[in-house]
């Protein structure tokens, strides 16, 4: 029989021939697989709905990540698919596989970061499963909003002209995360060296404890504003901007000196990474922030917003997506994303 | 710092202790942790949303456990979780977590029989999440449905002198699965051993490719019945008739000779396994039948009914669960249930 490796087709081709041929039988379904959440018709507004799965040894390292915060982020991340459909969360159902390594306390310890997200972002935590693992500890946490129906924003609906917008800064999880590694590296080669943290707490708390971004979700309604378009930043601006473009049938011209990169990463890409900090914000995941595009007549409602950079525009697809540099130059932007397998 | 072992505590004391304390903040949410599902007002509707969790090695073994199959069960034991709540399910999102080992064919394999039990049950796969994991597969499912506000059923909602229904026959899944591990290990004694399953094929398939009774919820609701309560039987009868009377604060009464046991199951119990047909139907789990209670006005209405069983009733508090014995001796019944740590 026929073997192809998943790593041959990616986390995208994958999902694209699991899912083909796949039938809807409900006319209440608007979206289905290819957008940040699922979309069914509740009469007078949309539930949205989305699930994430984490796995350790793959999305987090227990030997320096704090239970607290994992359970913290385990809800950020799903609430900010929530937040990049436009709509506001309501319940969470979570579920837990675990070996036997995880004592009660330990759990506690988990469910109490939970608890605190789900009081932050005002999401009631409904239900879920717990069962055993054979190894280590996975967590599927599936969230559920609303959304009023002409508020709602998809990936697939940006047009030419629109400006691109992100929230806060990118780069720092990725930044955040190599300092981490690097520290285990070092206490696993000599147990007795301190973890070098000083000065970085900037960096290891965006990829500790990244936030979804449901604060801009309220304030663009207060400005009334609706995003044309709407993505969250799991896997580095360059991919995000992709998934916009591509599912719209445009292209982009974004600017490398617009990009919001805080000083923090900046420093810690150049003296301690020897990386880019563009590369971090183009690539590097995990940053939580929102990408969407609105109209031009919009722009002067956000144009002095401190949260919200404005990075560039869409275009007709023939012009491909571009990034242009301080230098002067335009060059194809290149998304090289995440690599889950 | 204080270690208390998960095992200690048992699944529901678990989930106690994890989830105590909980906020609710959105009126919409009508029921949270406790019931089959969790249950949000939409209005003029309830939304019902239940999760499983299958880790390899603890829900399935993959040595006898087809692909298929798999995905079936994965999409039909959440259904069930819908259909207890007298409710009908409309879309359903799969996460996935494997290792390498596991080709692009293989999950397509699950993914064919998730999208035939997706057409039975209809139920649009509208999201999810695929990623890598260290060791094994672990699926996540979530489902959700939808039901008219004055038939949804609840697990707490018996009343005293109602009568207590089964659907279809219990005992089955767990008499397959004992097969299946017997074979299993004359297998791994003697690869050369043919598995021995002639005349085995009701059980193994009880067990391998379960259904859930939707059908019944279909007909109780062209009957004109809704259930005063409502559990499936995921962990065995005697541990489901606990939820509902412990919950619903009654007692009750429940008849050995009434129990419905295949025949098939019958003779595997006793001539294959050397134990009791009885207790593979009190203490084996996951035949996802239906456990439900109704009114004794209703009675007629089901008497004849060929894949009901009324196998006892609900009393006051203070006469217990009780079973009565074919011998006519009345004894405590016991919930072992299924352990899951």
């Amino acid at each position: 029989m026929k073997r192809t490796e998943v790593s041959t087709l990616g986390e995208f081709g994958l999902i694209k021939a699991l899912t083909q041929n796949t039938t809807i039988f409900h006319s209440e379904t608007i979206k289905g697989v290819g957008d940040d959440a699922a979309v069914m018709d509740l009469g007078d507004k949309y539930l949205v709905t989305s699930t994430d799965m984490l796995v350790e040894g793959i999305h987090f390292d227990l030997s320096y990540y704090p239970l607290k915060h994992l359970g913290y982020k385990a809800i950020a991340v799903n609430v900010s698919d929530i937040a990049a459909m436009n709509a506001k969360p309501k319940q969470v159902l979570v579920s837990l596989a675990m070996s036997n390594r995880f004592s009660v306390e330990a759990l506690q310890e988990l469910y109490e970061g939970m608890k605190i997200a789900c009081q932050n972002y005002k999401v009631d935590l409904v239900g879920g499963d717990t069962t055993s693992s054979r190894s280590g500890l996975v967590l599927s946490v599936t969230v559920l909003g609303t959304v009023e129906k002409h508020k709602i924003a998809y990936r697939n609906t940006a047009q030419k002209g629109d400006i691109i917008c992100v929230t806060g800064d990118l780069g720092g999880a990725y930044a955040g995360l190599q300092i981490l590694e690097r520290e285990k590296q070092v206490f696993l080669t000599n147990p007795d060296m301190q973890p070098q943290l000083e000065g970085k707490d900037f960096v290891v708390k965006r990829q500790l404890r990244p936030e979804a971004r449901m604060d801009v979700i309220y304030e663009l309604e207060e400005l009334g504003i609706v995003p044309t378009s709407m993505i969250d930043i799991s896997d580095g601006l360059a991919s995000e901007v992709f998934h916009i473009c591509t599912q719209s049938n445009l292209g982009a011209m974004i600017y490398e000196d617009k990009l919001p990169i805080a000083q923090e990463t900046y420093d810690t890409a150049i003296n301690d990474l020897n990386i880019s900090p563009v590369t971090c914000a183009l690539n590097g995941g995990e940053d939580y922030e929102l990408l969407f595009t609105i109209k031009q007549e919009d722009y002067e409602k956000i144009k002095n917003h401190p949260d919200i950079s404005t990075i560039g525009y869409t275009t007709e697809p023939d012009k491909k997506i571009n990034l242009a540099m301080r230098a002067g130059n335009v060059i194809p932007l290149q998304a090289q994303g995440w690599q889950h397998f």
